[in-house]
């Protein structure tokens, strides 16, 4: 039989473009002989609906939408995952379901068993989990069809106590299908094909594997849909970042003989990156986006994937330098939007910061500057992007990155604003890195950017290095308790500096609130601030 | 047996607090005869104690100091809530539990076996439910010992497929004790009595049960622990919004003669507010917050609330006009500042307005005046009230109420700021219901600030009715949409207007992002914005 593979971006409640999608698959699923077509994990709703779960109106559309596309299912049948109801007096009240569309009619349902529930997966709080097993029979083939985490319990810290597969394989099945919303971070394209692999090397059946591609909000989807003979070869690859279709012919699974290289962390961030910008912009029907240049290394680089995204026409650099503001950043900034060829214009703050500061002198008399006057700055900034925002109607880039976030080096209604947060899962050696993989054929990123020392310009001389340690240090201490989740005890005992460490986890835990407030951050790693990382705000641990 | 009732107010991840207070109680129940004292669900840690849950060291925290504690446990027993390791290979990492302290160890464990994970809980995230049950033994009597949400599938809409008190009434036991964490909302205290009834009717045993009190950021405990005999009548009702301690003797179960009567859903808000806004300052080592007082009902009663919650002294209002002001808005904000003996000074914003103006005057060349110029002076007042703030160490209260919130009807870095929303679940509707509960004998809040049409006062002769409808209607549809999950079609049955209802869910949807970068809010309905309601950002559903 052949299969085709359908790896689409789908757009959460918009059922209108994801069935036009839908059904364009099928059709050419049909026309290139297909005898099935497999879609994505929940891909009727998009990817993760989240509490529209919760409106009885938006199951419904998509219980709706599937009777209109299993309507198109006449000759090639399909395999799609949608919410649907569960029909039992007890338990949650509904099922995170895949469909075999057949016939012009839903001929089975299969549903979810493992039920993903920790990081940014909230499975368990809208899906009750499927405990009986049955293989689907379709053109005289015996299919395993499972959805995403159901394959996961493989490893080697099982996180359930039962394993789908192993009840399905009591049918001796013919072939795996897993259809899945695997989301993406650095290591997760890695990780995600050994999981496949070891499902293939323990059944010794051919697996096909459906993921999304695209953004939602802060997640990024990789897709990256493949299909193993049972063997575990790699028979078909579809693409990174980007929508694909594929056909396999399951009588014939030869391997492919040029793999796709797996590209080193920075380049699948690069390209995640501008991924999360197109999406997020695409999907609420902006074109357009602002930033504050200011000359430094993290503008600069969110000013670049974000031309890629948009085009470079489609990006606004405002310069807002104040009398702190070094003439090299000025200079600095004006070069790189020169490079690209992207506009740009200059607002200095002096005259509102004036202001300001003759408002408040009564209240302020006396007092030295201070991180007051410092975020007055910032904050004056803030106001003029978004005023500019509002009535151009661009969407303001926050350019701050992991670093600092984690350890609330940035002012909050300052240069903590924006619509979406472009580097805020990117720690600032990190950010060195993509600067000079920008740069790895030409200068566009001003070498002065990248080489100076990094300085937040909100007094005299002021250098990051005046308030935190080195970032070579600092990363590496946040990525072992943000990432690895590790104690002050494990990371003394790692050989890190105990002062250093308890100032660093104590910052951490004290700047929640300001993370907050912050605007949804493009999720690159394993553990993100944002939806992932939950926190509470008031508690006194590690602080 | 006499067995005590311990309702303590907890710090999440304040060991050293906690402990204390723990084991003063223990000292209190021992000193009054007492053989048990029981406290409430993870009482070691704080509830929610959320992602620290995920370090090793939080949760080795938590076990040493419940071995501290029970070396305090030689004479009279404890129950105390922990989290403890799931020693099994397969499953989640950690059990909820329940410890029974006594002859200074550890000497049971129960786990917890509903897991919630619905609105503002997670607990499948971190806890592998419980399968095995037993009773615990002490002093002669055998007792059912659950866990909050394992007496909550008695309703009507049962979420889970077992019920852990059918399965403990096999040994007979002559008590059931309840350890429970569930928070305040405004139907919640009579909602919880009832389960608590249920249980007792159909088991016929007595049942204690010990509540949290006290505020957690945006969650308020009210505490309200309880005994009830084995036909339902409440023997023992601990304090509301405030510590308690009491001791029932088993033997001795008599009903209380005067049972406290259940205040209106106002005077509950009123006082769950208060002790949100005294513990978000208290635990944050705070003791001054800063407030816009503008005039509008909003910032009058936030500023009340406060006041009441930290001192009048302690509350320094700043009246911030514009030249788009009315003069009996600045009269209306000075009388309530006096009325209360409360500070305030007032900052007028024209001429920070006009340094924006200015500097934006060649961007804005021949535009007319729009939203742009409403959110630059919201805009200013944020950055003078939070360059106040920043430089003598107030925190800043966000005076947005739930009806602006939900239809985005604020300025996303001007108004929208703060540390804490006061009312920011509360409808506008409330809102005047809570001016006039607090003016019920006296005039403090200004009756022109209750009577006068809401306005912005942001351009010349606004009101609030330009643009929405009457608060009356808007804030029935959003209570049917938000607290209710009620569905456009349901909406539109319900008999309003369908062009006003699909424009209002559209504000709703398209204004996610808006809340998202907004402050904690303090929870007092069922279905409040924050932790227990997440929707995508970028979607396209009713929208």
């Amino acid at each position: 039989m052949k299969i085709a593979l359908a790896q689409l971006n789908y757009h959460i409640g918009n059922f209108a473009s994801n069935e036009t999608k839908i059904i364009d698959a099928i059709k050419k699923a049909e026309n290139l002989g297909a005898g099935l077509v497999v879609f994505a994990e929940l891909a009727i709703s998009g990817y993760p609906p989240r509490d529209f779960l919760e409106f009885t109106d938006f199951v419904n559309q998509c219980g709706e939408s599937v009777e209109r596309i299993a309507g198109h299912c006449t000759k090639t049948a399909a395999i799609i995952g949608l919410p649907t109801y569960n029909p039992a007096e007890k338990g949650k009240p509904l099922f995170n379901s895949a469909a075999l569309l057949s016939q012009g009619k839903i001929s089975h349902l299969t549903h979810k068993t493992l039920l993903p529930n920790y990081d940014i997966f909230d499975e368990y709080r809208y899906f009750e989990p499927n405990h009986s097993f049955s293989c689907i029979q379709l053109n005289g083939k015996k299919i395993a069809l499972t959805i995403c985490e159901d394959l996961w319990n493989i490893g080697d810290d099982p996180l359930y106590t039962i394993n789908p597969m192993d009840e399905l394989m009591v049918e001796k099945p013919d072939l795996m299908i897993n259809i899945a919303a695997s989301p993406f971070h650095y290591k997760q394209r890695e990780l995600r094909l050994e999981i496949l692999q070891r499902n293939v090397q323990k059944y010794k059946i051919p697996l096909l594997y459906v993921n999304h591609v695209g953004a939602q909000t802060e997640l990024l989807f990789d897709g990256g849909s493949v299909a193993l003979n049972s063997v575990g070869q790699m028979v078909c690859e579809l693409k990174y970042f980007e929508e694909d279709f594929a056909i396999i012919d399951t009588e014939n699974l030869h391997p492919l003989e040029n793999q796709k290289p797996v590209p080193d962390k920075i380049e699948l961030i690069h390209d995640a990156l501008i991924m999360g910008i197109r999406n997020y912009f695409q999907k609420l029907g902006f074109t357009k986006a602002i930033l504050g240049l200011s000359g430094g290394i993290d503008s600069a680089v969110t000013l670049v994937l974000a031309a890629r995204a948009l085009g470079e026409e489609n990006v606004l650099s405002v310069l807002l330098p104040s009398q702190y503001s070094t003439g090299h950043s000025v200079k600095d900034a004006e070069d790189l939007a020169k490079n690209l060829g992207s506009p740009y214009q200059i607002i200095p703050i002096k005259n509102i910061y004036d202001a300001f500061e003759k408002e408040l002198s009564e209240s302020f008399k006396g007092l030295p500057f201070g991180i007051a006057e410092e975020n007055i700055q910032a904050r004056s900034r803030g106001v003029l992007l978004m005023a500019l925002s509002n009535k151009f109607g661009y969407i303001l880039l926050n350019t701050s990155n992991k670093s600092e976030a984690a350890v609330g080096y940035g002012t909050l209604y300052g240069d903590m604003n924006g619509g979406l947060s472009v580097l805020g899962d990117v720690y600032k050696v990190d950010v060195f890195e993509l600067a000079r993989f920008i740069n790895k054929d030409q200068e566009i990123i001003p070498w002065n950017t990248i080489t100076k020392p990094p300085s937040a310009e909100l007094r005299p001389d002021q250098k990051d290095s005046d308030s935190l340690p080195e970032y070579e240090i600092l990363d590496e201490i946040l990525y072992q308790y943000i990432e690895l989740r590790k104690g002050p005890k494990e990371l003394i005992a790692m050989g890190f500096d105990e002062v250093l460490v308890k100032r660093i986890l104590k910052l951490v835990n004290t700047n929640e609130y300001k993370r907050h407030q912050t605007p949804p951050i493009l999720r690159i790693s394993s553990k993100a601030f944002g939806m992932g990382r939950r926190m509470p705000i008031v508690a006194r641990y590690l602080s």
